[in-house]
């Protein structure tokens, strides 16, 4: 039987594997806790120290947007020297977020988690 | 003579016209006070209260990457159903945005902010 882990889990090796110069990505609620987590093999990425850091940062940036009336936040990227972080809002209540060296494929990620997500929240729903 | 506030003002109009879709470009402080904006002819956006909310959110975004040990900020992105906001850091002080229409072309906005960056730097240094 194929579970909804397994499922999620699949999702995100397939985001990951398919966007190169990608390190990691997860699957978070809103609260920052990790759902589930896909490292690529050898990237040497510590994925739940960012899951933490990821957390304190959409708390911050959840917030500023609340008092942007630029409509809903659908997307966020923050990059800087050492890498990109992709960010994607599934509805109220949940994130996924791709790391990427600084030189990885941008476009190629945000492409990935655009088309991931009605399927993932279709589950998480 | 051609004073340092006519070059701000053709950079950012030079970033606004070449990027499709976008509507406004603003050079900003790190207090979110405007040094100078160029609003795309037509756009029916109003630059100055997009400044103000600028600031807002870049307050809560420098909060937050300063507990995010993953290197300095260099460009932020945000994206909703209404509108793109890219912005890109100028040193310590300074900040660079440019807001588009969700179709805008984000790849050419990132483009020409990343080349205008290193003149500006040098005007503003």
């Amino acid at each position: 039987m194929r579970t909804l882990g397994v499922m999620f889990h699949e999702a995100l090796r397939d985001i990951v594997e398919s966007t190169d110069g990608s390190l990691a990505g997860i699957l978070m609620d809103s609260q920052g806790a990790r759902i589930d987590s896909y490292a690529r093999p050898g990237a040497g990425f510590d994925i739940d120290e960012v899951g933490v850091e990821y957390g304190v940062l959409l708390g911050s940036i959840r917030k500023a947007t609340e008092q942007l009336a630029a409509g809903v936040t659908q997307e966020v990227a923050i990059g800087t020297d050492k890498m990109i972080t992709l960010i994607r809002t599934l509805g109220e209540s949940y994130y996924l977020a791709l790391a990427l060296r600084p030189d990885g494929n941008f476009g190629k990620g945000r492409f990935m988690m655009r088309t991931a997500a009605p399927k993932l929240m279709a589950e998480l729903a």
